[in-house]
């Protein structure tokens, strides 16, 4: 069957985030409403749909990946079309492409860029309160880059590991991790090899101890070695975070 | 009584505009949900407030400005801040003042300046959707420009007066009107010392029509010219237009 690589980007606010849930309970997913968008081309097949990021509930996408296999043959053009015909507003593809035979969007990836935003103005303009966190109290510019020089490599990450998290290894690496002040707002870009559950958000809590002061760098490198997640920091609130790209190896894409 | 000038942001998208509406149903908006929380500063009396701009349904702003009286004098320090512990989200003060006698938010006004926002792309980034008009089709750059200088200084824009307004001229100035695409972005901003009802939607809906070239420049003067708003095109979407600040004379707030 011909297989699809898919980008999406959507607002993550009004979803319980990227993964369709099991059990009674229907909650709105981005995987179920693509899955139900597929079908419908699908003349009432089920399609399975593999995405590179498992996002969180309130977590932004611009860049998601996601992987399909279909029953017939579809031009990329017009599925991009058909697709944004049937998904709500607040998801739309961007790109589709066949391609190569194996590919899986999330075990195919090579690397994920997120990128976070939090406001720490006394007031946040309504207008951004969807995409943007917001905690106000001043933080120290200096502080956080140098927490977020501390990530940058290869660690074990257990401490930001989220209690549910099955994964064989913590250890993950990453390529950049950057904090900077934009007047009031902390913006972190971080990309590697791939995220544990909440990992991001939990390096942000990491960066807002150390930016306020709480936390010293030297602190915060003892906690993360301690590879213990009482030891970290409690993650950042999630509406903060965004998915920006997820690279593949060259010939992933056919066409 | 103590004269309060009151900066205000909001997100527009969950309002039935700015101005409380009479009648029996109760419309969502910003001027009621702010007198509801002044009420409750003022012991449960009605206080009755005086908006820069009438901003319609779905339509932002980033400096709203809203005056007011107050039976009894408050630090605007601790009055920001008690508005927005009553305030809903989508509603913030961004600052509060004393204001000089006899100051009136919206005739006091010297200039506002507005933004409008269009995505013209063939897909528009779900994050962006509550803020930013979409309408898919290229524009032309130059032609969009050159509308736009046609806006500017004194005309009689009764062309773009919507049919429910009531007022005494349609005579307007416009200080500034200039159009650029930023990527596949239709930024427009536009300062005046004041608009009519739908005013700056319909220069949008002109504007359009010259970047799609479905009206020339020429046309678009006489369009102006004939001071009837049949010949007009129609109004561009509310969700991309923003007030983005009101400007008064300098002495019209006292601290």
């Amino acid at each position: 069957m011909p297989l699809y690589r898919v980008t999406l980007a959507y607002d993550g606010t009004d979803f319980e985030g990227f993964q369709a849930q099991a059990g009674a309970r229907r909650a709105r997913t981005v995987q179920a409403e693509v899955e139900t968008a597929l079908a419908r081309l699908a003349s009432g097949a089920r399609v399975r749909v593999a995405g590179a990021g498992r996002t969180d509930a309130g977590v932004h996408a611009l860049g998601q990946v996601v992987s399909f296999e279909l029953p017939r043959a579809l031009d990329p053009a017009a599925l991009t079309r058909a697709l944004n015909g049937l998904l709500p507003v607040d998801v739309r593809v961007l790109a589709a492409a066949t391609a190569a035979p194996g590919f899986h969007a999330r075990r195919s990836a090579l690397s994920k860029l997120y990128r976070y935003e939090l406001d720490c103005g006394p007031v946040q303009l309504p207008t951004r309160r969807r995409q943007v966190a917001h905690v106000a109290g001043a933080l120290d510019a200096q502080a956080l880059a140098a927490a977020a020089a501390l990530f940058l490599g290869r660690h074990d990450f257990a401490s930001l590991a989220s209690s549910g998290s099955d994964v064989a290894t913590t250890l993950r690496t990453l390529t950049r991790s950057e904090a900077r002040l934009e007047n009031d707002t902390l913006v972190y870009e971080v990309e590697g090899d791939g995220f544990l559950r909440k990992m991001v958000r939990s390096l942000v809590g990491g960066l807002l101890a150390a930016g306020r002061h709480q936390r010293s760098v030297d602190e915060l490198a003892r906690a993360l070695a301690a590879r213990d997640r009482r030891a970290w920091p409690a993650p950042a609130p999630a509406c903060g975070l965004t998915l920006v790209r997820v690279d593949y190896p060259a010939g992933a894409v056919l066409a």
